[in-house]
């Protein structure tokens, strides 16, 4: 029999989890109900644990590979970047990104993409009816998440006092503190900047290809995760000894249009759903992450919110 | 000014983790000494904290693309895996791998190596001298660890009550199990296996190329690390539905050969030398981690051991 590594959502044991496992800081031993796949799982997920993605949220960006066009989708989190994602919005209605590139991919860290003149003022692509200033959003009010959709996990996260997840996102908080913020897990979309914290429009934008860079959490804003395509984004060469930048433009992969879904006709935009992460399958989906079955010998009882990603499903037929 | 993010080892805040910061289990809240930032700390690095490897340990592969010949380095790790390292040299010496092919790239998981036709019996490569069964060694006797060389960091890590590095490489334990194992960090090879816990024999390897996925540890055999060329594993076009497995075998990349550099002629072994982690260079680096300068605003003020890569160098002059 050919070897093989179980997929990361491989046959695994269901156990709902329950009110009380997500008030404590440890989830239960042992799953409460009979082993069911994940696979089953969300096979037998209510319609309603499913979600649209609000078309002026969901940016539809389009690579240039050879001949073929390559399209990655990547859903905004205004909750949390609400002045970049007004800013990011601005910049594809005014065609900001078309034509731009991928600058740098940089191993196990970030792919990043923006203006390759961006360096200097006279030849830099005019930022059109986006801002050129706005505020840093690091972080939000911990308060400002509603608790119903702030689904907690019990599992300890060395990077925060709490963690879990809001709107399909992998979120940190630290509620004495008072702050909550967007986790840097592989998939992140996040607005670079240069030293000044509030440096960053959303002109040049980065996804994380690596492993979580939990370091950059409260450091840079984090303003969405890409849903789709980012094996186009993870895939490439990997840039030069500088910080991955590429030392020569050829090496550079193009981005022939960026637009909002809300921009597109209805028939073309993406039919996707996302996993509502408030809902009892998506517990159900982390539990089986804690508890394994089929090729797995032993359970880690455990998960992170870097470990697991929020599953998107194609529209069903009405 | 053009925007980025810090590499993975920016300009950082050195502060050497005393022996006491290792024994609790939280860092210290404040660097003790004034910054200085990772590439200073290993520039004054005495040449003690560095050392050689063994020939015996280190794995030449020679990836073909196209005209270009990429190759990647792996360290063995026989003080883990000592049954699956013998076999891996014996495999190599045999010229086994020699010919094969990556065949998985699954994205944000694994990239995976070995004989396209192992699934046949008929047509399956012959293992030579290496032996086709070996039991698992999915961890080892915690108390077999030296404890000089098992450099425990005091960060919190969910998926085991104690984690440092031993060796160069990520090590979880528990010591009340009596166990440690090498954790699924980024670049982390292991050996893969079917259902049959004693079923790998490091015929066909993997190396991880996405979100350290620690649910696996405990469940399979790692054997080493990748020292160097993980771009060339990590950068590959990804597989197809079926867990990252090529549909067809013009997408698989061709391992021209899998040498032992001790069969090497001398001239021929990579000049490479790894950090000790057990030395004060390897604590000030994982500190200066968790003090951040430069552009950072915020720091963790914590680590895992899947978030800092043991570094290499070119063996200096004599």
């Amino acid at each position: 029999m050919h070897k093989t590594l179980p997929t990361l959502l491989a046959t695994a044991v269901l156990a709902l989890l329950s009110q009380a496992a997500i008030a404590v800081r440890q989830p239960p031993e042992k799953p409460v109900t009979p082993p069911k796949s994940s696979a089953e799982i969300l096979a037998q997920s209510p319609a309603g644990d499913w979600r649209e993605i609000k078309p002026e949220d969901l940016l539809v960006m389009e690579l240039a590979q050879g001949q073929a066009t390559q399209q990655v989708l990547i859903e905004l989190a205004p909750r949390f970047a609400p002045r970049h994602a007004a800013n990011i919005r601005a910049l594809a209605r005014g065609g900001f990104y078309d034509g731009l590139a991928i600058v740098r991919v940089q191993d196990n860290f970030v792919t990043q993409w923006g203006d390759p003149n961006g360096d200097d003022a006279k030849t830099a692509k005019p930022l059109g009816k986006a801002e050129a200033k706005i505020p840093a959003e690091f972080s939000v009010d911990y308060k400002s998440l509603p608790p119903a959709l702030f689904n907690k996990i019990p599992d300890l996260d060395g990077w925060a006092p709490m963690s879990g997840f809001v709107d399909g996102f992998p979120v940190a908080a630290d509620p004495k503190a008072g702050k909550a913020w967007l986790a840097h897990c592989y998939g992140m979309v996040g607005a670079g900047r240069s030293d000044a914290v509030d440096s960053s429009t959303g002109a040049e934008l980065y996804a994380v290809i690596g492993h979580a860079p939990r370091g950059l959490d409260l450091n840079i804003t984090v303003v969405g995760r890409v849903l789709k395509g980012m094996e186009y984004l993870s895939a490439l060469q990997r840039g030069g000894p500088n910080m991955g930048f590429y030392d020569k433009p050829e090496q550079r992969t193009g981005i022939t249009r960026v637009r909002l879904a809300s921009e597109l006709p209805e028939a073309e935009r993406p039919a996707l759903q996302v996993l509502r992460t408030e809902s009892k399958t998506w517990d159900a989906l982390l539990e089986a992450r804690r508890h394994r079955g089929g090729w797995f010998v032993h359970s880690p009882k455990h998960v992170e919110i870097c470990s697991a990603s929020v599953p998107t499903r194609p529209r069903p037929a009405p």
